[in-house]
């Protein structure tokens, strides 16, 4: 089973790599930028075959290692075999 | 308008950030974990107000900073307003 986990700062904390890359697009041209923020994704191999178990065993890893949930939120995508 | 920028690790290309959070994950107690790959997603915000010049407009940036496309893959989604 496959799974997409999608970690992304939450809206109000400071990102100051995206940040950076808006500096570096304007710099190089491409205006009209108006904000940037950078996140992270895990894509993962599971051996669970059911949807459901998969989602929950991928929440708890998610919670616990993939983000940091005082800063982060985190999105699950089931993709299937 | 918005757009997501997804940045993969082409296939055969090694990732060793994915494996110490393989391990990480294994050493936490979570069995059954096969592989796992990093990636990244940059959230942009435009001035465009049109679906196709944004996609192209967010085409460039990607080719010229955002991916490596040596050894990354790229995908863009076009979200809306």
């Amino acid at each position: 089973m496959k799974a997409r986990v999608t970690v992304t700062l939450k809206s109000g904390v400071l990102d100051p790599q995206g940040q950076a890359i808006e500096g570096a697009l304007a710099s190089l041209g491409f205006a009209g930028t108006r904000s940037v923020r950078q996140g992270k994704i895990f894509d993962l191999d599971l051996d669970a075959t059911d949807p459901v178990s998969a989602r929950l065993a991928v929440e708890q890893m998610a919670k616990k290692l993939l983000a940091n949930t005082v800063i982060e939120d985190f999105q699950i995508e089931i993709l299937g075999e």
